[in-house]
């Protein structure tokens, strides 16, 4: 079999050939755990975390990874920002009627060693396919679980007027990266999509302490994040412009195509909400580690407000409000 | 706003506007669970069951319920077979632009109402939005997450030969449901999709004791439950064919159209595989509840064999093998 056909998604046996020769050869090499209809897990007393994000991007490959790659590093990340270490993740798939059986090998080998080399373990699965025309190739959903550890409460409530506002690294390469094979356009060097599972650097970061809150500006990018925390937690929220790291590649996309990189998606990046007293040993922990070497201090916050604020210093100096994207600028970044 | 746009999932200012004024007055009622990016759960220490299904059913309205109540019970249902008490789900949405918001509130309420009076709640959630033809109307995953009570390991390892095996009601109502709303065909009275949650009547059954394995016939039918629980006990099981609870439309339907309702999937039905000296107590708690008032005892675990193999014996006494389904004859029928 070379392509998927609408059998493999009846529950007949066709099902079972591509689940038994396909897709357990890929997962089910996690150690210990069963691939099962409804997993089994032991856990320990305490707080865990569950999130999901369903993964419809286009195209599904790309420069610097693919849709499953990023199903695995938007779980496990939506999972780390949250104070949570990443432990098992559930996998849907919706597959398109003719999809190559070698393209969706790729996708879940990628899926699977990312979610491995981050220490999670797949451990449920489902699998539909559809007619011709009644999905865009593939859609994937994960689903995860983490621990919290004991102690850690991360969350815009902590966040605190003196918090200083600091961003892992460079902002705007996935959205830039898939703006650019979308469309066939070059700027200079190859943008790649930073796609990264953050979770070890994110267990790094807690142990520190003094950590108030941390976000992954995704969807609607860095501005979303801010704009969200700065009304969750209800402060005002100071940033400058050219504080924000940002590789000139990217600039010159963001230029030629009249986009601001402060909405573009990431994939591997950190917003991190910190007491001041922490600061330097947060910089330190992130400049250690290769997720984190552009990471730099953007902003602070700088008073309460009820309805909560977000203040941009340009570079011209002058002050303004940043605010939620309106409209749709990039579908199916993510 | 009486459509959904592409803004709707940009993770900007409409997706906020969608999630806080359509989805959380829907789902944000679940007592004490706010919902989150990250859902955050104190669980004791046990075993939890993990499942995720996605659905991609059309129509996406039926006879009997529509893909909301759909997506709640397909997750409820797979924890409850396993033994698990359903605990949370998440919900990930996929819309295609221009869906109806009228019809999006209906489908989140019956997903809200199914789960709620199942006593799960919904804790986490995701909206993705693609361009129209990138799907057809609305897909939607749920995961979810129950405790295993103590003591309790259903498995088709517990299965011995002796063993009796009960299904719980009439069978093939929700394919035969699906089939003729998209054909438009009539077969006497109305048949209705059998579409339910059957966490309360597992966790009675669960309780009785002597339960070796259960399963929710549902995509494959009867007949790939079966097939499955005999090859991964290696055991031979022998079912009747006259025994098997049928309504009378649906077998008019599956005669005229040359279908065999023991491929037909069910969405509101148990397979049982119960030691000998508990199906009595087995039959009495089913036959009590409205849910399994039309059970029966169909068939028996006969010998041991490795590969495993199910037998029907037909109404002409001629005794067959019962194999996976071929190819796909209903496709996305959940």
């Amino acid at each position: 079999m070379d392509k998927i056909t609408l059998g493999h998604g009846s529950g007949g046996r066709l099902s079972h050939e591509l689940i038994e020769e396909i897709i357990y050869p890929i997962f089910n090499r996690n150690a210990g755990h069963e691939l099962l209809d409804s997993a089994l897990l032991s856990i320990d007393k305490g707080t865990i975390a569950m999130t999901t994000d369903s993964f419809v991007i286009t195209p599904i490959f790309f420069p610097g990874g693919n849709i499953g790659k990023l199903a695995a590093c938007g779980t496990i990340n939506d999972l780390a920002v949250s104070g949570a270490i990443p432990k098992f993740m559930s996998v849907g798939l919706i597959i398109e009627e003719g999809f190559l059986i070698e393209d969706l090998k790729k996708i879940l080998k990628s899926l699977y060693e990312t979610a491995a080399d981050a220490g999670v373990a797949i451990v449920t699965g489902d699998t539909k396919v559809v007619e011709k025309g009644s999905v865009d190739k593939i859609y994937i959903n994960t689903t995860g679980i983490g621990y919290v550890p004991e102690g850690v409460t991360l969350s815009p409530k902590n966040i605190n007027v003196g918090d200083i506002l600091i961003v892992s690294g460079n902002i705007g390469d996935h959205g830039m990266a898939i703006l650019s094979k979308r469309e066939g356009l070059s700027f200079g060097s190859k943008i790649l999509s930073d796609c990264a599972p953050l979770n070890d650097l994110t267990a790094s970061l807690v142990e520190i302490g003094g950590i108030s809150c941390m976000r992954d500006p995704t969807r609607g990018g860095l501005t979303s994040s801010l704009v969200e925390l700065a009304s969750q937690s209800g402060t005002i929220m100071e940033i400058c412009e050219e504080s924000v790291p940002l590789q000139p590649s990217v600039a010159a996309g963001c230029n030629m195509l009249g986009l601001d990189p402060l909405y573009l998606a990431n994939e591997g990046k950190i917003l991190i909400v910190v007491n001041p007293n922490k600061q330097k040993e947060v910089m330190d922990v992130l400049k250690s580690s290769p997720l984190g070497r552009n990471a730099a201090v953007i902003g602070i916050v700088t008073a309460k407000d009820t309805k909560g604020k977000v203040l941009l210093e340009t570079e011209l100096g002058v002050k303004r409000s940043l605010l939620l994207m309106e409209g749709e600028h990039l579908p199916r970044i993510c």
